[in-house]
């Protein structure tokens, strides 16, 4: 199996710590390396040493170089500008080998968090598995909602369940309001989305020619330019900027799912890093120096420094070396607007 | 009128932002100077240049000397321990020559932010005259009061008012609890007692020879004890360490008390602080570099980096060079439990 994993985003949810230089994925938030190292030594055991991909921009390609000291820069494929999951999961799988293609590839976002390792594993195995077979065009990874999340799309599998094997996935939903989200964690039917795909590379290509003609063309073009940066620059920008599931899943007559019951969370904000983090007697969860008195629930984050929480409750409070931020746990998922209000003050020290 | 500044306190409520080598009085928290240049410009006014004396620790009389350059050392009194107000404000009334101890000495806190500051010097006018007058022993200062503080104490004035003039206080009352403090701003009678205290210094100290007994003895035995270091510093230790108001005040059938009406706070928390500040218009207040969305009624204190808040209401967060501290506004006096807790822990770093 070949991982390719995405690393090209930002993470600006994850302001002050995370910054256009030093993004999300690049941050050690969990302890015991970044999260893009982490998620390498996740799926090495099953694409081995010499089945990692990366795909980044040319921005941060000497970062995640730095960060994966082991990989060739040939497996580091940086983007000339940063446009959506379809076209980078599309070049990125157009720029390998063709022998690679033929095989089975696993996308992996690079911010996930994942407690049970092996069991994770099992789930992907299986879902190669199917892949190989064709049963499906594309197999994706479902987990079992550990609670009620609004913040997540969700798959809902066809009846009945195939017990440990390969289900099918009736229809992807959007992320859901809280009375929805309740319901699908009840149903037994509704897992989360956890944005993992296997497919074989030529299927993947031959899928986009298909139901994003557009887009495939775009990457034979740029397939066949070799050398002028600035033209392929171009071509890159004129990409068609849609999302995977958007541009493709949501398209597919016959998509898998495997289930893998593993402890999952994206790591998508404050909110959800506190889920993984865990919890001391008052609820309180955190990293680096801090101070708690008559203090419950928060995430107290000190990326060097000491924060110091009194009488709070449910907050997040993150302080790295030029900024602090606090926000209520709850409302993480907020924390783009201060990027946002930030790059509106042409505060780029900041961004 | 000598006016003579308690300046020997740390201020430990305004942590992360005072510490023990810089104590709130020398802190620039409102703009304008150190509390400490801001309390001297005040009453230069009232006293001259030349009628200015502070009361310090050996410690911090030479960050109080950078502070006040114009100050002679000689008027700078640096308690080699620091007691408490008792034994400061005697000994340091005990150590001006006895020339200057024949007039009206007024005793200020350095901490105090007043919006009117000539309204303020009017009514030090009044209170000096009537300690020159002799008809109290002692003359305070009431402020009425802007909203029913709980931190605070009270002066109760006897009835009827005297119009424009020196009132006599019935009694000193403790902080009150939120119903008492609510019938007392209701009274038109109860003042917050500012702190301040105008007498003539000879008749403090026959006061303290009446109703301090050990303590005017011990203050003998430090003036009649020059040169040895140690031993002044052993007799210093030996005070009695009790407040003027506990010790004095509360004994003394004769206190004259004018009533100020200037707007004034005593800067004792972050809580106060904010009260000092004005409001934009989400009631937030800041200080420095912050960014507020959507969040309500915070005080946002930047010492150095930026503080972005998102969301949140009421609370005070504050960022200095290595610490973040946030704790609700209406809590902000149990700050002092976090510089216990690091006190506890050992931390002298963050102390």
């Amino acid at each position: 199996m070949i991982g390719l994993i995405l690393a090209g985003g930002i993470g600006s949810r994850f302001w002050p710590v995370s910054r256009r230089r030093r993004p999300k994925q690049l941050l050690d938030l969990l302890g015991g390396g970044s999260l893009l190292a982490v998620t390498a030594r996740r799926i090495e055991p099953l694409c081995g040493p010499d089945g990692i991909w990366v795909c980044t921009t040319e921005e941060l390609a000497s970062a995640v170089a730095s960060e994966l000291p082991e990989l060739p820069p040939s497996r580091i494929l940086g983007e000339p500008s940063g446009r959506n999951t379809a076209p980078a999961i599309g070049w990125a799988v157009r720029s390998m080998p063709e022998e690679v293609r033929e095989g089975v590839i696993a996308v992996f976002p690079s911010d996930h968090w994942v407690a049970d390792e092996e069991a994770f594993r099992e789930a992907l195995r299986r879902g190669a598995a199917a892949a190989v077979e064709g049963a499906h065009d594309v197999v994706t990874v479902g987990i079992a909602p550990a609670w009620a999340e609004t913040g997540y799309g969700y798959v809902e599998l066809a009846a009945p369940p195939v017990e440990g094997g390969v289900e099918r996935v009736e229809r992807f939903t959007e992320k859901p309001d809280p009375e929805t989200a309740a319901r699908f964690k009840a149903s037994g039917r509704h897992f989360w989305n956890a944005g993992i795909f296997l497919f074989r590379g030529r299927v993947l290509l031959d899928l986009y020619g298909r139901h994003l003609p557009e887009l495939a063309a775009g990457l034979e073009r740029l397939a066949a330019e070799d050398g002028d940066a600035e033209r392929r620059c171009a071509l890159y920008a004129d990409l068609e900027s849609v999302s995977i599931d958007y541009g493709l899943m949501e398209k597919l007559s016959s998509i898998g799912c495997v289930v893998a019951d593993c402890g999952w969370n994206d790591l998508g904000s404050w909110g959800s890093l506190a889920e993984a983090l865990p919890a001391d007697g008052d609820g309180n969860r955190t990293v680096g120096d801090t101070v708690a008195v008559d203090a419950r629930d928060n995430l107290l984050f000190a990326d060097g420094g000491t924060v110091a929480a009194i009488g709070v409750e449910g907050l997040a409070v993150v302080r790295t070396g030029d900024a602090v931020l606090v926000v209520p746990r709850e409302r993480a998922q907020d924390v783009r607007r201060i990027v946002d209000r930030l790059r509106a003050l042409g505060r780029r020290d900041l961004l």
